[in-house]
């Protein structure tokens, strides 16, 4: 029996002269790419440059919407009204679709980032928000969200399919939320660790909390955060631990 | 015999807040609107309800991008390079045309904003960028430039149709070109001096210039700005003098 | 006996080629204005224009620092950090008094705008962080925030001399917290329902609130909002009343 | 003999979660700072941070103000009306200052970034628009620019003092312009290269340019980029060599 998981990654969140992550070394690694669409991070020219290095190496592409806030690079709520997010939400799925269209690409499913990605994983209004919004750009858009979380239901409810995530380098808390950025530990930095969590969702279905509670945990997509230093060498280890274990990265 | 004559304006261009134009009032009053793309003006939520003014009047839809100058409103010139300027007006176009479609309705043509207009009539580079930004994003699309300008020749070469455009509020140089803002009598705010210059571009094929020259300009489309005081009023005088000379707006 | 009241309005918030507000024909009809620091509105032009038009009228400058939300117009909450957001005031802060002191004037208090203003009136940590942002810039400037609020308290802990504010044209909740724009009703258009509201502050140290309650209110100053369209006109019919009623405007 | 010699870098640059520069290790090997003032790069915590790294290590604080684009870091030429970039100036001037004198330090001078540094250093009108700005702020602040160039005989004219800036790790054109980042050879990464260079400018006073001309330079700061990614390596090399030669760092 071999195992089939897809690993994505957020890319493209570089900005004018301010470089975040290492996206040409990461690419070849992942399976699936959230971009980001100028609005948290990411400008025209890198949001080209990173479809373009997506096709190279056939990795599936991904809108990564987030709140207008460069200088919180899209961590920080912003109380927008349901109409303006959703304007928002749609604006930059758009800006980023006819750009993969324009370079013979196509984006495939829609993640939101930051505190939009948080925020929509605990409030129904606000992750129904992001889910009309992708309905209305195009029904046949994927909604990838957090593995276990409201998400899922409201995605249905929208006839959308759902990519369920989990996470390699985040802690989760016992109720099977992610541990906030702002709490120490929140954010794996071994890439043994981060190993052993993403073998555990893979081979298991479960992950194991920060209290020692083991929950049940079967995602459809694994992420690993390209800002997180260890990134490469996280996804280099798993690569050899997935041939181990006749998993294969894709889906 | 009968004529025929677009008549276009920049709308979509309010902000949060801010509003600028009257776009409730002229979107009845033309038959081509160039909607902002947030840039220079224009946020997700305005570029909507432009859309959806434009589709309930029935009024053809262009993207009018610009550059990346919110707080000079397009007006300033910025030295980017190719590949940015590029990147941004796909970027701004591939926005629009995607919210417009989630709407049912369709981005025709592009116009360039302001500065971004006046270098791509003067600067061949320049034009070159945009008319290759909006080949790639798609070679149906038209280019509306100013008529008699080496914008017409650039679009042709990349296999564009040209719409020709003609200004009714705007004072030309003798050489053909548009008098700068900067100068005074740039803008002409009086409705009948207005009506009497589209209708000798309309009816004669010519345009009289700052000097008295008078110059032949065959517009294709008409352009009518509205944050001008006037355009209402203008537009208002269009359509009955229209009516007295058998001149149809439309295209 | 007669009657001294403080009248503040917002301004200097127009942006670029967007224009929100009358401030010419305000400024000579108060005594205090809040200038916008160019986070949530105003340009450094503007900022200029406005200091220039206080100094000409012998009117009271004030900041009026808001969250970086241009778009938002700074009346969306954005969960900054208590770093970021204490340093925000004070840069805020800062660029508007070097540009007064360039101009023979001098930013004489602070007062937090929209969204920051509502935080920081039911939020301890916020207040708190505007009052620290506050005594670092120069512990000479006065707070100018929401009657009977928790502000008052707060400024005092920071040794902070409190401006304590009513409002004209804003309704009040039976808590003595301003209704949310959000409401119907929350905004006062009509020019005599402002004045009695006024003069029912000045005279009697009350105000109705929208159940009927009458509750205590003696502000030391009154804002009237600049982008209200009735703000001329309440002001204007404010001055003959306040003549009427030996009320002197100033402080 | 012993010489004296200042060493200034650009510092203060990142933006929220993007980091340009290495100011922890740079700052301890300079004596005076050019901190970004939030418009082409810097936000305001990056802005406190890198104010308080400079007090701690005694080195002279000068203001860094540019474009207003984040995009373009700076580099792009915004065509601004006069209006527009003084008060852009004094604004940000304004800014570094009151929040350097919250901390107990003082903004000595003022050296305009990139493009602005380009402009002002070509074109006479754009120069004295930032002189301007520096003499309505504090005409006690110099002005940095580069040596050899009308930015000194402007600066005089305002009766500021003129701090010549000479470039370690820029190859100077035989007209003893910089050469544009755009051309290859531009930045100087050798280390030993931009040492050369540097000892030649203190000790004999000149510069050899491009094609190998000995052009005079003696100026009285010397600039490293903080972004030249041998930047701490050079002025760890600068340290040695200034001890071997008797160069004292500093003013």
């Amino acid at each position: 029996m071999t195992h089939l998981i897809d690993i994505n990654c957020d890319m493209g969140e570089s900005y004018g002269a301010y470089i975040i992550g290492n996206d040409e070394k990461i690419m070849p690694l992942v399976s699936s790419t959230n971009i980001a669409c100028g609005f948290h991070g990411g400008d025209p020219v890198v949001m080209e440059q990173t479809i373009r290095l997506a096709l190279a190496h056939g990795v599936r592409i991904g809108a990564h919407p987030g709140y207008p806030d460069l200088a919180g690079f899209g961590r920080r709520r912003i109380t927008m009204k349901s109409a303006e997010l959703k304007a928002a939400v749609k604006y930059q799925v758009s800006a980023l679709s006819g750009m993969a269209r324009s370079l013979g690409g196509k984006v495939e499913y829609v993640k939101p980032h930051g505190a939009l990605y948080n925020t929509s994983s605990e409030d129904e209004n606000e992750c129904r928000v992001v889910a009309e919004a992708i309905v209305e750009i195009d029904p046949n858009l994927h909604f990838m969200g957090l593995a276990n979380s409201l998400m899922q239901g409201i995605a249905k409810e929208h006839g959308l399919n759902f990519i369920a995530e989990g996470f390699a380098d985040r802690r989760y808390e016992p109720n099977g939320q992610l541990m906030s950025r702002a709490k120490p530990g929140a954010v794996i930095m071994e890439a043994d660790v981060a190993m052993e969590q993403v073998l555990q969702m893979v081979l298991k279905g479960t992950v194991t909390t920060s209290d020692g509670t083991e929950l049940p945990l079967r995602p459809d997509s694994i992420c690993i955060h390209g800002d997180n230093p260890s990134a490469e060498h996280i996804l280099q280890s798993l690569k050899s631990e997935f041939k181990a274990h006749k998993i294969t990265m894709g889906r």
